[in-house]
């Protein structure tokens, strides 16, 4: 019978200069080597140890670990290895001493590359000093054991050079190596796993299970659309259009269409989590093809007030959440990556968009009243409004009608302007919401307005024919909210594995 | 200024023959009458009641509530108005007194169409019998205004033949409309409001949260990976492709290869929720070109049963959790759609694959013994199953490598099979899952036997090269398992908007 493992990891030892299998007249041969491919072979139902789990109590207690080699260096008869899972290390000790440990082992620990799986099995134990440079400190292992499951290449960069904060970068003696964004994509297997990934990554599902919550408390129920539709949901000029079935198919800028279509199908509350696409050439800091959308939407009775109540406790919790449910993490981003931590109200800001322009105006600048805020003109918008009411998180409302895509409920009172708001974190635009337009006639002549082909969305407009309900809603970037919270500088820090105009791999 | 509202409404207005506003000689006609457009224009903050909400003790209270016209029946003098949220219905009724109620308004209320949206206040009142047919019986409604806010075209269908039993409709003197699958899907916003369809997509968000809090308490990260891939992840032949930024993409038709990275990145046991897509040209019960994926990926120590143990955990959960949590909405599913309840085990059934052929060829069919198992000798093991275990909720495992996918990890004993499993609710298969390869030469050689061009899939392959912790993992379709759960006959019932070859729209 053929057994894969040995041929595969034959020809992968090969290519190792360095000794991948125990001394043979070793008489310690058994506690060190490369282990067989691991193939579920046997479930001896040992405990694997996490380091979290270590402290002087376990004290002269045998534990085995399984993690990467985080750091290794030989030197004559002794070796240290820093094992490491996630963000935690321990570091593991061998002494030649003939009895547990010998020769051959310390140069086989020694040889083997950073970032290898290893089983490392080995004696609790308390040092007479703590551990520098280890998440745990207050013990080490005697390594008893020592076996390799899993073997680096050499590796693109060295994760320590990966993880440098930006302030010792930036020194003007600095001397170390730089890994460029590029390289970090590229690799980002790899790149993955500095402490400051490993924490971004954990706050962006934090952030995910508190946007439910919220939602959850609030009576909303989650629904998942379809992201493969007729028509563009957002405008003709950046969708991705592939063929479906024969006939052309559009990939969902958003989920608007069809969470509207939820609340007219007596869904009262609805959400949905999901990647939205959007093929826009844009190069900036804040841009994606695709991200993670966090959307919303919810009949009201009266006014999209009540969508900004439902938006500004949610948003409170979340942040709130993130504080206390991640403080390591946030720790850990802030030590790589400097930042004011955010400054928000435990009731958020609302001003209308008027105001704003009025308060840009005071400050010097020449926004056009009737016409979108650019990027500078939000962020100057930003910081006056932190430095006016100390926050950096608010929510700007009834803007331009032509302005806003062209199912936003127009102002009742002046038709210049509409039902709507963005949020800003930041003096960054995250949340783009409204009370839409629920009623068939209407939508079809807003259409027009728009030069939208009303084809095109046929069924999205049948959709408020027989019987809808007033209802708003509001959508935001998962990547941004996590970026901006953080006071990252760039959403590709945010993304698992960006997309962007130049990017579709990995 | 140019008012929208007016116009719109007014030109939806001139359709409707019935009347849309008061008599101006009515002395009473300030209750009744169409809104004007709900356009944030004024926020009273009155309450507005759920139907839920209503009891006896309310008895003599007037109270606001907004719902839908299930049904309207006007009769001389009086009017009997079934108002619907959602599932709940209560009974409004009218009688000219020309005091509180006007002629005009029974009138006006008599010729409101079925599903509008209406506002209706009156005084809470126990009538002398139980109301039949709606779910709140104790109490009805003195209406004492009824404004009309949306006002429903003619329907398509009824909703009350969308919503009949099966049993009657195959009843040998059945004379009621049928309503076809066709005509639900194309005006899926009114079919959706049935009880039933209510029911299936609160199930399908409680099985969200379920799956997610499982997996949260058994220390699993929420990951979202790309949709958007430059290679086909599950093979060539189902892949919807598109251009992106002038080079070919793909959609990706699991997120396989990116919760493999997330493993190889550090993060222990990821999972994900997110639409996959397949370019299957299937028109079975059970197959969609785009679904919901619940997929987990997690380390192993030393053995894929660890996989089946949280798998096993999180369907007894989920299962346990749609017992205790949708009572409810299961009920109300069965009364239109009868089928027995699942039967599942506290500890899931497994069996290895060569014991399911034995198990075959004993009750008389002809498996092939190391080939994949068609849909009909799945269904066949599925009653032997039930039959001898009494559970529709079992794992096969150990099934012949050649028909699993090149990533799966060939068995140890016998390469003949791999290290993998299917799982099985009511003899159909729901879950697909394995141990992977995580040795990048071994995984070279399987994707070579698979004649997959390993250009397409090299940044993959890369992943494995620094350092892969042994992994396994599964995936799920959320809609097959709702529809398995249920005992529903079509998946099409439990997608929200569904998506198969034939359709794309609504």
């Amino acid at each position: 019978m053929h057994m894969y493992f040995c041929h595969a990891q034959a020809s992968q030892r090969q290519k190792a200069a360095a000794p991948t299998q125990p001394d043979p007249d070793d008489p310690l041969r058994e506690q060190y080597g490369d282990t067989p491919l691991v193939q579920s072979r046997t479930q001896s139902g040992e405990k694997y140890y996490q380091i979290s789990e270590l402290s002087p109590e376990l004290s002269g207690q045998k534990v085995l670990l399984r993690g990467r080699v985080h750091n290794v260096r030989g030197k004559g008869k002794s070796c240290f290895l820093v094992l490491r899972q996630q963000t935690g290390t321990v570091q593991a000790v061998l002494f030649v001493d003939d009895k547990t440990v010998s020769r051959g082992m310390v140069k086989y620990t020694s040889a083997i590359p950073k970032e290898s799986i290893v089983d490392i099995s080995g004696e609790v134990h308390v040092p007479q000093e703590p551990v520098a440079g280890c998440t745990c400190s207050q013990v080490e292992l005697k390594a008893m054991s020592v076996k390799c499951v899993s073997r680096a290449a050499p590796l693109p960069f060295e994760l320590a050079d990966a993880s440098r904060k930006e302030e010792d970068l930036q020194r003007e003696d600095a001397q170390f190596a730089t890994v460029t964004q590029d390289t970090r994509l590229e690799n980002r297997w790899i790149d993955l796993r500095t402490p400051v990934n490993q924490a971004i990554f954990r706050v962006q599902s934090a952030v995910c299970q508190l946007f439910r919550e919220a939602l959850l408390a609030e009576g909303f129920q989650e629904i998942h659309t379809p992201k493969l539709i007729a028509g563009a949901s957002e405008g003709g000029a950046s969708v991705f259009r592939l063929d479906y079935m024969g006939r052309e198919g559009c990939l969902a800028q958003s989920p608007q269409f069809y969470k509207q279509m939820a609340i007219c199908s007596d869904m009262a509350r609805v959400f949905e989590l999901g990647p939205v696409f959007r093929a826009e050439k844009s190069f900036t800091h804040r841009h994606l093809c695709e991200f993670t959308g966090l959307d919303l939407e919810m009949t009201i009775n009266e006014h999209y007030n009540e969508v900004l109540d439902v938006l500004d406790r949610l948003f409170v919790y979340m942040f709130d959440g993130i504080k206390s449910r991640c403080a390591a993490e946030v720790k850990a981003i802030q030590e790589q990556f400097p930042s004011e931590p955010l400054a928000y109200l435990p009731k958020t800001l609302r001003i209308p968009f008027e105001e704003g322009m009025r308060l840009l105006q005071e400050a010097g600048f020449e926004p056009d009243p009737l016409g979108d805020l650019t990027t500078e003109l939000e962020r100057n918008l930003g910081k006056i409004m932190k430095e006016k009411y100390n926050t950096d998180f608010y929510i700007l409302y009834r803007y331009p009608l032509a302005v806003r895509p062209f199912y936003t409920m127009p102002d009742p009172e002046d038709a210049r302007y509409s039902n709507s708001f963005d949020v800003f974190i930041r003096g960054e635009e995250i949340i783009s919401g409204a009370q839409r337009v629920h009623d068939a006639a209407l939508l079809t002549e807003r259409a027009q307005v728009h030069e939208i082909p009303l084809e095109s969305i046929q069924s999205y407009i049948n959709a408020f024919k027989f019987g809808a309900p007033p209802h708003g809603g509001f959508g935001v970037g998962l990547e941004r909210v996590v970026m901006l919270f953080c006071g990252l500088d760039n959403i590709r820090k945010t993304s698992l594995f960006p997309r962007d105009p130049k990017r579709l791999t990995p």
